[in-house]
C-alpha cells in the first residue's frame, strides 16, 4: 500500500523537473510513514487516499526540514540530518519547495480537506514557535506545555485522520480526537524516552530536552513534586549542560516521586480514549496502532 | 484602496489568536505592496481582489523573512531584519505561519488562483536554491540565471497579474506576460543598482552581490568583454571581500565595456515588452508602473 504513495510522492516531485531538489529529496530519510499509514486504513487505497497521504508526508517532511534547523539538529532518524550535510539554507528552501508542491497538489482534493491540513500546517508552525519561547524559561504551565505539543505535534496526526475520514464518509470528529489523542501520545511518549533512555538508544544525549531548556510534563511534574530546595536546584540545571551527577540527580528524583509513571499514564488515558473509539467504529488496525504506541515498559 | 488590504491582512492574523505572532507581524516593515497594487489595479477593489492581494503579501513577506535568513541579511529595508532583531528559528516559523495561512485562505478562492499562487510559490523557493547554487562557483550562463530570476522574483508577479486577470475576466497570458516581464526587468535593475548606487543609498556595502559569490547579468557580460587577463582578474575577485582599488577596478571596466547600458538595455526591452501589452489592453495605471521602472539614469 505504502508504496503506492511512495511513487505518487517520487511523481510529484518529478514534476518540480529540478535535478538539485530530486537528489535532495532522495536523500532524505523516508521515515516511518505514520500519517501515510492512518490515511490508506482509514480511506482504503484509492487514488484520492494515496494523494492525501503523498503530500501529508511530503509536508510532514517539510515540516522536519525546518524543525531540524530550528533545533540545530545533526541527526534525524540517527542519520546526519540535511541542514548538516548541506547547510541550513538549503534544508530551508527544500522544505518551502516541499510544503508549496504539497499545497499545490492540495488544492485538487477540494476545500474541506485542504483547508484541514493547511490549517495543521498553521498549527505545527504555531507550536514549533511556542516551542522555542516556552524553552526560554522554565516554564510550569502544564496548559500551555499541552497546547505546545497538541500544535507541534498531533494537529498534522488530527487532520490526517480527519482528511481520510472525509475522503471515507466516516465520522470525521472521532478520527480528528483519535489522531489528535494519539499525536499528544506520541510526544509525551517520546519526552518520556529523552529521559528514561540512554544516549546509545536515543542517538542524542540523554535529558537532551532539558538541556535545550524544554521544561517537557516530567519536568513539570517533578517540580510540583520537589520541595523548595529541590525546585531550586531543578531550575538552576535548566538549559544547560548538565554533569553525570546532576543527570543522576535528575533521575533519582524521578524515581522517588515516581514521576515517569505518572506521565505516562497520562499518555495512557490519550491512547486508551483512542483505542475506544475506534473500537466502536469497528477500526481494529487504528486501535492496534495506538495500542502498541502504550506496550512498553518505562 | 490598499488599506483594505492592510485590514485584510491584519484579519488573517488576528484568526491565528497568537499574541506572539501579532507582534511579530506589527514588527515586520509593510514593503511597498507592489504586488498588492497590481492586483487591485488588474482586478478592481471587491473581496476577492482584495482577499487575493492580502493573500498574496502574506505569501511574499513569509518569502522574504525565508531569503534575509538564507542570505544572513542584517537589514530589510533599511531596518534590522527580523531575523537580526528575533533569531533565525523565530524567522522561519512566522513565515511558516504565514505561508499556511496563505495557503488556508488561498483554497476558498477556487482551483484555478489557487494553483497558479502555489505553483508560484514553489518556483520561488526553487528559484531561491538556485541562487545559493549558482553562487557557489563563477556562473557565466546567462540562461541559468535569468531562469533563476524570473523563479525568484517574477514568478509570484507572474501569478499576481494573472490570478488577478482570472478574477476579472480579462485575457490571462497577456496580465502574466505583463508581470513576468515586469519582475525580471525589476530585478536585473536591483543588481544593477548594487553596481552604480553607492553604500549609503543601498544600506548594504556596494558590489555586494559579487561579494556574495553572484555574479548577476553585468559580471556576466563584463566576463563576456574581457580579455583572457581581464576574466582571470575578475574571476580571482568572485566571491570574496573587495578592497576600494578591486572595487574601482571593476566599476572602470564597466563603464570601458559599456556593461551597465547594455545590462539596462535588456530590462528595458522586458519593460518595453510589458508597457505595449497593456497600452494594448487599455490599462494605462498598468503601463505606468512599468514606465515608472525604467525611468531613471545609471
Amino acid at each position: 500500500m505504502l508504496d503506492a504513495v511512495e511513487r505518487k510522492i517520487e511523481q510529484y516531485i518529478q514534476d518540480l523537473n529540478d535535478p538539485e531538489i530530486t537528489a535532495l529529496y532522495r536523500a532524505l530519510p523516508a521515515g516511518k510513514r505514520l500519517r501515510a499509514k492512518l490515511i490508506l486504513k482509514i480511506a482504503g487505497n484509492g487514488l484520492s487516499a494515496v494523494k492525501t497521504a503523498a503530500i501529508v508526508e511530503m509536508i510532514h517532511a517539510a515540516s522536519l526540514l525546518h524543525d531540524d534547523v530550528i533545533d540545530d539538529a545533526d541527526t534525524r532518524r540517527a542519520k546526519p540530518s540535511l541542514n548538516a550535510l548541506y547547510g541550513n539554507k538549503t534544508a530551508i528552501m527544500l522544505g518551502d519547495v516541499l510544503y508549496s508542491k504539497g499545497f499545490f497538489e492540495l488544492n485538487r482534493l477540494g476545500v474541506p480537506i485542504a483547508q484541514m491540513i493547511s490549517n495543521a500546517v498553521t498549527q505545527l508552525s504555531l507550536g514549533e514557535l511556542k516551542d522555542v519561547s516556552l524553552s526560554s524559561r522554565f516554564n510550569t504551565d502544564r496548559d500551555a506545555y499541552l497546547h505546545m505539543i497538541y500544535q507541534k505535534t498531533a494537529s498534522l496526526m488530527e487532520a490526517s485522520a480527519g482528511a481520510a475520514a472525509l475522503l471515507a464518509g466516516k465520522p470525521a470528529d472521532a478520527y480528528m480526537t483519535y489522531g489528535r489523542n494519539l499525536g499528544i501520545a506520541f510526544q509525551m511518549i517520546d519526552d518520556i524516552l529523552d529521559i528514561t533512555s540512554d544516549s546509545e538508544t536515543l542517538g542524542k544525549p540523554a535529558l537532551h530536552d532539558y538541556e535545550e531548556g524544554k521544561t517537557t510534563l516530567p519536568y513539570i511534574y517533578l517540580h510540583e513534586a520537589l520541595d523548595k530546595a529541590g525546585q531550586e536546584r531543578l531550575r538552576s540545571l535548566h538549559g544547560k549542560r548538565l554533569t553525570d551527577e546532576e543527570q543522576a540527580w535528575i533521575k533519582d528524583e524521578m524515581k522517588e516521586h515516581e514521576i515517569i509513571q505518572k506521565s505516562f499514564l497520562e499518555a495512557q488515558e490519550l491512547a486508551e480514549e483512542a483505542i475506544s473509539l475506534m473500537d466502536n467504529e469497528g477500526e481494529r488496525a487504528l486501535s492496534s496502532i495506538a495500542m502498541a504506541m502504550i506496550e512498553r515498559d518505562f
